[in-house]
């Protein structure tokens, strides 16, 4: 490492707002020593931030970039260790893996390939299983006129501070048109176009499609003014099979968030001031970050008849009586890339759960001489064949710039489950050496593993379910080890204080609902599904209730 | 059919612009008889728009919308048929069809399911070609600072008539953002901070987005102020290398347009004139429809150093120079399915390419007694698992509101390649009578095909191959009977009155190209890759001609 110390994405979290714009002096910022620990990894030699360009641009006594420093534009051997500072981190691990980099407007964000394919992957997924569930894919535009938004009242009042607005079009002053930040005005002025009797129903269809709220406070994946995501929109004959919607698609999320990203979310109602605004009810699923800071993940509306009522979107029942219809919607977005991020991730970086990882095994091959080089190369390329037929997701990184330390470290911090290294003496022995990214070190390696394919691609398959399963146990232990069950104001306020999650019984006002969140920063996540048994009374108020809620400080 | 008569989606195509805005009175002209052929077929009783709704609300002298008319929203029994009303036909097939709607900001359109489903099938394959040619998805923020548009010089001139700008976020007045017409300038603005040296070219990616150019005359799928497409993006460290890359993507598009797409695009070089605005080159297929009119259905630019001249976006050579990006740029649109649909559509409606086909085979039961449905239905369920298997995409019409006369027509119009009939008499001798779409009448059945399922799913493919080929040869037929050589002008005029393409040697000048345009209606296509041996001179000026040029009049 030279004496040259480039700034982290970290730094760039609290600028002066209007720097934004411009992306270059942003990056002259330096990171402050004492955030940076030394590069431990041998090979890691220069600097290479996202910055070297516009440092070497704009301080003219800096060397000027080298050329030999790929495959990372922005990784420097480590990242602000998560245990340090989380928010740091976060920002580190998004840089350095390249996963996104901010955009020239304020609050924009662009997804790099490799956070895109995250995305990808929770696209492949939910897909197929909204088209199993009966569900159309199709697309709404984007602009929507002012005064659909005011028809349904709440529904405005949620939404008008964050409104994206269009007032010029092809040279001329336009009446103002919405970008929209969710669908239903549009989607109920469709179906009501498309809705006329019982037989049109259930009408279901979904987009996946980017909508824009105007945030002030933005954070990658987590909070962006313009982020991309999937919504749902189905209108129902009756309350009843509305309801049985809307639990049906929380149930898809839950069991994605489990099945897929390994991340034990919390299912549970959301309080009424913390219901989407225009529905009678939400349903979420709520997930614990490795700050214990609850993300909303994912959420389904029982939208009721309030659009339809808004719209008139009607239909003639068996009976010939003109009826409302029932909706529901239901959304996920990139800001589950964030959730991924925050759930799993270590001070050494990212890791992925296998079965979303765009790359589920990285191979490195290790030589000195040409000769060593030749045996090493053919027998990576073979693996490589034999571990792509088998529909493993796999990768040779064969660039000669960098020694095998540097990479070990890169794609450990690049989150990649597997790692293979193959060196002349595993070419001789005909064996493979095979590391785990979530158990580092000597623990985490089996040695002499057969390169026989069919030994091989045994191996390797059931060390990725055996990843797969141990984040989600691991997630699960760190969740239930931080939700606390309190039953009175003072026992919510300690847990809330030392970051955890409080549970307890809860039918007081909104009014102190409100207060809880002024006092204690924390809101109410949810009413979870699962509820202890027998009688309880509200921690506050000492009255009967129903219900345990979770509170928690959130994002 | 009763006395009511529904209004045609063609008639929407000139109201009064500002009546666009909302949807409701369009609807409540009524169509002339004129324009109406008798429906043909039983079963079709009562005539149901997308506009009955509307119609009932708003004149109560009308009927009700009776609750039995499932599946079709808008299919009256049949379309204008294309050889009186080539446009009058494509917009009643786009509503008949459940292809799109009129979204409420005018020249905005809402893709439906089925309409949807073709533009994934383009989606689908292309993801494919892109990913095994090097290309990474991503994605790019849709708001570009206003400035940017203005780097790069013919770029601006190109597109600034055409922005939709955002100048309200969150309440205040903003800086203008453009809602981006394409993303060349961001692409660049971010390229230039992740390309550093030669190790980091080339650069390849592509991003699934909707862009939005405020046009004035639109047309569903053809042009709309917002649209759906595919934009790639790549650097590379010569000239040489993004020619070959902006060759290699038209040689994608060509393929796709032939293979899947059943349309024989003509692929060329655009003239200096019809050039993208930014582009040192401009590539085309340009596909012929059944107006013979000219679509340009697929672009691949080579854009030279202009974007990176204007941005800054330097890479350093392996010689420690620095130098600017050579770049290409290259889209598909939902534009495409206006393609298909214009290419191979007759008089009964919708015909789809079976490759691209969100239904390949529709099946409909025939029955009269309940016992005779009980067989049927068996039979029919039989029969749809066993084409599932086989990867065929099929759906049974089951309803019970419609004759089979009627889901015969119906599904006709919706294009489905092969209709699988099952009568009481099939399920007795254990065969079936299989129907083309793309020839109509006794011609195009086959009767007596065993229910076996080796046989009948070996019977099934090999007819959806035979149609797929059929489509492309008639298509390719009609194309080459109307393109006509010429060699005066007094020629091309005649050609272009007739409603041909001309093909002629040209190298006249760019004013001489806009004489033509002016005269006759038609602009250059392409310089077409395919080209005649020998000397040749310009139809225009007598002067030595390199190249002939196509000429036609275009959507």
């Amino acid at each position: 490492m030279g004496a040259l110390r480039l700034p982290s994405l970290a730094l760039l979290l609290s600028p002066c707002k209007s720097l934004r714009l411009v992306s270059r002096p942003l990056l002259l910022r330096l990171r402050p020593s004492t955030l940076k620990p030394a590069a431990s990894v041998s090979g890691g030699a220069g600097s290479r931030g996202l910055s070297s360009h516009s440092l070497a641009k704009e301080e003219s006594s800096l060397p000027p970039p080298s050329a030999d420093r790929k495959p990372s534009l922005s990784y420097e051997g480590s990242v602000t260790p998560r245990s340090v500072d989380f928010n740091a981190w976060y920002l580190d691990v998004i840089a350095s893996a390249e996963l996104a980099d901010y955009g020239p407007v304020r609050g924009t964000m662009v997804i790099r390939p490799y956070g895109y394919a995250i995305w990808e992957a929770i696209q492949e997924y939910l897909n197929v299983k909204f088209k199993e569930t009966g569900h159309s894919n199709m697309y709404f535009p984007q602009f929507i006129p002012y005064s659909f938004i005011e028809k349904e009242a709440s529904h405005v009042e949620g939404f008008s501070p964050e409104l994206a607005l269009v007032t010029i079009g092809g040279g001329k002053e336009l009446e103002e048109k919405l970008v929209r930040p969710t669908s239903e005005t549009i989607v109920n002025h469709m179906f009501t176009q498309w809705i006329h009797s019982y037989r049109d129903l259930p009408l279901m269809i979904n987009q996946w499609a980017n909508v824009t709220r105007w945030e002030m406070r933005t954070k990658p994946f987590v909070r962006t003014l313009e982020f991309l995501w999937q919504e749902g929109h189905t209108a129902h004959a009756t309350l009843e099979e509305a309801e049985k919607e809307a639990l049906q698609m929380i149930d898809v999320y839950k069991k994605f968030a489990y099945e897929q990203a390994a991340i034990p979310v919390i299912v549970g109602r959301k309080s009424r001031a913390e219901t989407f605004a225009g529905a009678i009810r939400t349903y979420t699923i709520e997930a614990m970050m490795g700050d214990r800071k609850a993300l909303q993940a994912g959420t389904s509306h029982n939208l009721g008849q309030n659009f339809s009522r808004a719209f008139g979107t009607q239909f003639t029942d068996e009976n010939g009586q003109r009826q409302h219809v029932w909706q529901t919607s239901w959304a996920v977005s990139t800001r589950f890339v964030g959730g991924i991020i925050m759930t799993h991730g270590d001070d050494a970086g990212l890791m992925l759960p296998p079965r979303i990882a765009p790359i589920q095994v990285i191979v490195v091959p290790i030589w000195k001489t040409a000769d060593e080089k030749n045996g090493v190369m053919n027998a990576v390329s073979s693996l490589k064949d034999v571990l792509h037929k088998a529909d493993i997701r796999v990768k040779i990184d064969d660039t000669e710039q960098r020694t095998p330390g540097w990479k070990f470290n890169f794609w450990e911090m690049k989150g990649v489950p597997l790692r293979i290294e193959v060196g002349p003496r595993d070419v001789a022995n005909e064996s493979v050496v095979v590391s785990r990214r979530d158990i580092r070190g000597k623990p985490g390696k089996d040695f002499g593993i057969s390169m026989e394919p069919s030994v091989l691609v045994t191996h390797i398959k059931s060390r990725l379910e055996e990843i797969q399963t141990s984040l989600l146990q691991r997630a699960t232990s760190f969740r239930d080890s931080n939700v606390v069950d309190v039953n009175s104001y003072n026992e919510l306020k300690e847990a809330i204080a030392q970051g955890k999650w409080a549970r307890g019984p809860w039918s007081a006002s909104d009014a102190e609902e409100v207060k809880v969140k002024e006092e204690t920063g924390a809101t109410i996540r949810c009413f979870p599904f699962e509820q202890p048994q027998g009688q309880k009374k509200c921690f506050m108020t000492g009255n009967p209730a129903d219900e345990v809620a979770i509170f928690a400080k959130s994002y």
